[in-house]
């Protein structure tokens, strides 16, 4: 699979069945979730402002989208939502690395910078550094209509896993809608 | 990671953390239990007995281990439990391909003969097909202690997934006490 192509699959909505594992307890979290992954055009004021944010060229970019998610876990009565915008920016030299630029990070609320490559297996994989905690997220597809993902969040050092995340996600609208 | 490396870091006892998934009803499963991984010596009987169960010569062969388990799900009273030895053999000219020979498969009674892979990224996929169905497990290593592993069951034909689990494994005990 070719990183396009990655892109352009995970386009749509998805219904999203997430356990939570908090390692040292044992503890088992369970979330559902509606999340909209739709494309951005390249020009979007949104793409711009990330671009300027971190001194990119908007040609050096490649498949924006906007990504908004709305779920209930079992954990909490209130429902978890919210929504950001990630632009890619691939490695000229090897297109299947890259970073990914985005408007908020999910565990701390500073912007942060990732970065990704795809296997020569088809997983893609995201690391991200935060002030005190590193998150790695491997999402790859079962089918076209299937994407697992695996979320990690690490201490900042990378040596202790305190929580790691399954999801499956199922396809509920075709491509043509977003 | 090199295979070799991968065998010997899963020989252990494991406290397992596993969600499951059943995709059609985003129906949640969460199982406890503790696996126990024992490197087995080469012409141990029942190592030898799985050789010539495949017609398989016992040179050709690497770090054949046993694997057991014991554990509780949320779904069901009864206890889980079982046991099963597992026997590798290299592809002589990619070492980091092979075949895993069992003496029971999980899904299905018969035997079943697995082919796996290490990718780059230390992502070991071992794939068994059944008559019914076809298994896909990937299993890494987040740090020496913590194993993750994805398990999905499809149908033969490789395009429907009905269940995909997530195990989060942490090693309680050091290998010395195998």
């Amino acid at each position: 699979m070719e990183i396009t192509e990655f892109f352009e699959l995970s386009i749509g909505r998805w219904r999203s069945q997430r356990s939570g594992h908090h390692l040292a307890f044992a503890h088992f979290e369970q979330v559902l979730s509606d999340i909209d992954i739709e494309s951005v055009s390249s020009d979007d004021p949104a793409v711009l402002a990330i671009c300027q944010l971190y001194d990119t060229d908007p040609a050096s970019i490649t498949h924006p989208f906007r990504m908004s998610w709305k779920g209930e876990s079992d954990w909490d009565d209130k429902p978890i939502s919210g929504t950001t915008v990630l632009v890619p920016i691939p490695d000229i030299e090897n297109p299947s690395r890259g970073k990914l630029l985005r408007d908020k990070g999910y565990a701390e609320t500073i912007p942060a910078v990732a970065k990704y490559h795809l296997s020569d297996d088809g997983i893609f994989t995201l690391l991200t550094e935060y002030e005190l905690a590193a998150a790695e997220e491997r999402i790859w597809f079962a089918t076209p209509n299937l994407r697992f993902r695996v979320a990690t969040i690490k201490t900042s050092d990378g040596k202790g896993v305190t929580t790691a995340s399954f999801s499956s996600e199922i396809r509920s609208l075709s491509n043509s809608t977003s």
